[in-house]
């Protein structure tokens, strides 16, 4: 039965679970399997195809179990391995890019965009190539944030060092008169806070930011309402993976999930 | 004949670049084989298992040269791994606990000695005891540092978030009155100037640095001449390797090792 088959999530690390909980929000009785491959974080540094050996290894992992579909919660994995991934797997494959651009277009009454993300999502242009598909005379700005991973997983979300990095990394993109900015990152959302007082009180600029977590889920929900795969009773047993030692995963992964975050199990991938 | 082989060298990335520099300056009629597992850093979160996994592969790798050492230019793998490097290979294998020990009891009057690390360094508890070893009543109070790492990487030396970071890990130590504090990372010598600048002007505190790379170097030569291994003539040529791609390796190489920066290969492990 399909209809009772598990929704896979991936992600290098732990920023996944921003999309997770988005997704467990909006899916209440859909079960997750999750799997942060800790082990060879994070991804964002790395070349395309050391990042796509990776993003098929995990999927082969997650296809273990009975899938309904399969998340790709990971910015970079997005940009570049999403070809790959749908060659290994016979089920709905969505990645976080599309999502986020469809939302920023939305969201950008001007067209002048501003994408945030680290090094390898920047690097591939991804989010321009989807912006521009669906509004031709988009104006982006696009700049790597590496910084902003380490920040967030190091608990210095809120801080003085906090604004001055975002400070350095936003001020250039302001500037250019962006009105939308594109979290480009699982990690970002945890700097929402952080990056509405900066436009507000130091940029003076009205900018819209997106998360794509939200409208993934949404297309996921409305994917699987069409498809008669929607889980529509029971509560589900979500069982999360982790390829490194699990401890940090749950010690961090808090932050990003919320307090009842459950049991995490290691796998050698 | 052995003493023609070459000196292997491994790091997770770029950071033993500082170490390999400082063996090229002391011993320059040595031929070195760098190895950086780009493809897999950061290993200062992972955990010991996953550690000693990639070291092992590191060395299998570097032992298909003929060496007549191993110098596991990191602190993590230094701390949790040599045991098991000593397994596979017959070569003298050396890492950077046991100089940088050595060199922070000498430098330190009072005994009261700050460690500075990665999280598995620091987790390992390898300086601790490596100290208390030579010096018994050291008092010895470490902490990890994760930030600096990324800031060194992504060039953010010698600015205002360096400065802030940077007090907000050490400020603790400076007032538990150490007069000597080991940077226990191959990247934290890019530090030595805001450190040293920080301690003097703000901390008004009289403390030693100690870099590991200048000691072991120091050891190495004195073993290579000992057992009559050392080059004494000729121009060497360097090969260095990178698990990922060399592009950014080569970039962030140049910053520690030099504007001479060779080629970098890359190699799949």
């Amino acid at each position: 039965m399909k209809r009772k088959a598990a929704i896979g999530i991936f992600d290098s690390g732990i920023g996944g679970l921003t999309v997770a909980r988005e997704i467990a929000a909006q899916l209440p009785h859909e079960t997750l399997v999750y799997l942060g491959d800790t082990a060879r974080l994070p991804y964002g540094s790395k070349s395309a195809e050391t990042i796509i050996k990776y993003a098929v290894r995990n999927v082969s992992f997650l296809a273990e179990s009975s899938l309904k579909a399969i998340v790709v919660a990971c910015n970079t994995v997005s940009s570049v391995a999403l070809p790959a991934i749908r060659e290994v797997v016979d089920v709905p494959v969505l990645g976080v890019i599309d999502p986020g651009a469809r939302t920023a277009v939305g969201a950008s009454p001007s067209g002048v965009i501003g994408v945030i993300g680290q090094p390898g999502t920047i690097k591939s242009g991804r989010y321009e190539s989807a912006i521009l598909r669906l509004n031709p005379s988009a104006r982006i700005y696009s700049r790597a944030t590496p910084l902003l991973v380490p920040l967030a997983e190091e608990g210095w979300v809120g801080t003085e060092v906090a604004r001055l990095v975002l400070l350095h990394y936003v001020e250039p993109l302001a500037d250019k008169g962006i009105d939308t900015l594109v979290l480009g990152c699982t990690h970002y959302p945890l700097f929402k806070a952080d990056l509405a007082r900066l436009f507000r009180e130091e940029l003076k600029a009205a900018i819209s930011l997106v998360d794509s977590a939200e409208c993934l889920a949404k297309d996921l929900k409305a994917m699987l309402q069409e498809e008669d795969l929607a889980a529509t009773e029971g509560v589900p047993s979500h069982r999360f993976f982790a390829t490194d030692s699990t401890e940090t995963f749950v010690r961090v992964g808090a932050s990003f999930w919320g307090q009842d975050f459950p049991t995490v199990l290691h796998v050698d991938l």
